[in-house]
């Protein structure tokens, strides 16, 4: 077909007339973005000349994506999340703030409120099983001083790739704890070695990745927020090393700083130092923070998160009038 | 903020990582649209300095909006449908298919396996309240003659705003009947005069026309298929004039050749002649379908519809990897 309608008057009024932009009501940057969105989708089909057949199977594979509130696994597959992230490491290069700990994509997988430890936590409930992880590391500032009191929040799958408050047979914030670093500026955790993990076979994410010829994987990793008074909050993640997907993560996570070996050590002195019974894996993971003043730095996005909210949905989405 | 990204050539390449541009696998043509489509997704954060906090909380929308089966309620919302229907339309005027009645969308509440019947048809069972309508009609050809044994497909809400199967009150294919045209190429339905309805109050559709200072109204309306062999299928439907929203459909249905009037005859001739009981009101439209030869017109297109396809979910998404 050669037909090519967008740019006519016709189409350009109509696009306004969507957008609101003739209604005295309503957002002023909420019209502008849904009026440069509509009208790239509107172009978008003019271009590719989409068949009613492919735009109905769209809308059906997005009601299906929402149904099973699958849009904050897709984005990482789709590099949003990591998209963001490049503008953010572009901005803070612009703001001169240089140094410090990479950022990486947080998932959808943070629940809020877990359980607080100083200096050393637990994470697995005895019902946890895999190969012992002792998680530690230093926060520090970009000139190397240690921070003592920081906020660690770690979260990790099981060694079947599950997440507590999502998989269901875990215990509640199982593989989930906040640690307060110690004097010295250091947090330790006794866990598990977490498995990789991939998108479910059939999900509409599955079938967006797989009619691009990706897969869905995730290699091992383990999240952070990390933040201390002063400093500039970091999300992150490390892949482990040595993960068939450490550096083919579908989210787009991995970055070169970030990516630790889980080291094996079975010498009985150092089993006995930790208090463990047998040998175990290793994991060090040290933090730089970069120093910021402004406040709103300091802190995380806000986000809908899992119990970080009391909010109702009708309350949530008022939010979302402003986009 | 002044930085801005997505021209450079790690984003540019990102997004062709994202599209699946290095893999052997998938379907090139999903390739090529989620390629132009992530591309424009990113320039949009970028150009209007999208924060986090608006981005996650359009994720979470859209995750409402899929869990309530709500985008084939947000499409026409936003213009699709009608951007659809005047590229349908462009496409006819180069094709020099012209005159017959003018299409317009389908909406999401069609059903398919309604009740058929010949020439004349009861719509609403027993219980139904409302207006009484007697809704008829010739179908013709654009050069006048009458089509017999057209396939004349209707739809249409009770008085309170609601359609069958969708509001469960309402009995089993209640006001949803298949008509064959006589001999004359007449079709007569009695049935009771539609009400307007709204998009519901805080839903997340609502939630987005809102943040445009737009509302979610739409007037009475009748929903038509009708179809003939030899002729070009056609999706309708006509406004009922004299409601408010006649002219200000949030769906953009509205075309001033499907603007009908409901005339109220409370001639007892009129009445008995109909074997009414009372005063009713009428409504009289006419449609003329287009000659075509190829089979692929003369059908609906292809889209997810209740009771229309037996497929589960699984191979309904697996159609939508060609998108």
């Amino acid at each position: 077909m050669t037909v090519k309608i967008f740019d006519t008057p016709e189409v350009q009024d109509f696009i306004n007339t969507v957008a609101g932009l003739d209604q005295a009501g309503g957002n002023g940057r909420a019209k502008q973005i849904v009026h440069r969105l509509v009208g790239d989708l509107f172009k978008l089909i003019d271009d590719f000349d989409v068949t009613e057949e492919e735009y109905w199977a769209a809308v059906n594979l997005l009601n299906a994506l929402g149904s099973q509130t699958q849009f904050g696994l897709l984005s990482p597959g789709l590099g949003f999340d990591h998209f963001l992230d490049m503008r953010h490491d572009a901005i803070d290069a612009e703001a001169q703030r240089t140094g410090g700990t990479p950022r990486t994509i947080e998932g959808p997988l943070y629940v809020a409120g877990a359980p607080e430890a100083e200096g050393f936590a637990r994470m697995a409930d005895e019902t946890t099983e895999g190969e012992t992880m002792w998680l530690t590391g230093q926060v520090r500032d970009v000139d190397g001083t240690p921070i003592a009191g920081a906020k660690v929040e770690i979260w990790h799958a099981n060694d079947k790739g599950g997440y507590s408050f999502f998989d269901p047979s875990q215990s509640e914030y199982n593989l989930r704890r906040t640690i307060y670093t110690d004097s010295d500026g250091r947090y330790t955790a006794h866990s598990v070695i977490p498995s990789g993990y991939g998108v479910p076979e059939g999900a509409p994410t599955d079938v967006v990745l797989k009619s691009l010829g990706r897969h869905g994987e995730r290699p091992a990793h383990i999240h952070y927020f990390v933040s201390a008074p002063g400093h500039q909050h970091l999300t992150t993640q490390i892949n482990l090393a040595g993960d068939p997907y450490t550096f083919d993560d579908f989210a787009f996570a991995t970055r070169e700083e970030l990516v630790i070996p889980a080291e094996r050590i079975d010498d009985p002195a150092e089993i006995a130092q930790r208090d463990l019974s047998g040998p175990f894996s290793q994991v060090v993971f040290d933090v730089e923070l970069t120093q910021v003043s402004a406040p709103e730095l300091q802190a995380r996005h806000a986000r809908p998160r899992a119990k970080e909210d009391e909010q109702d949905l009708a309350s949530q989405l008022a939010g979302t009038a402003k986009v």
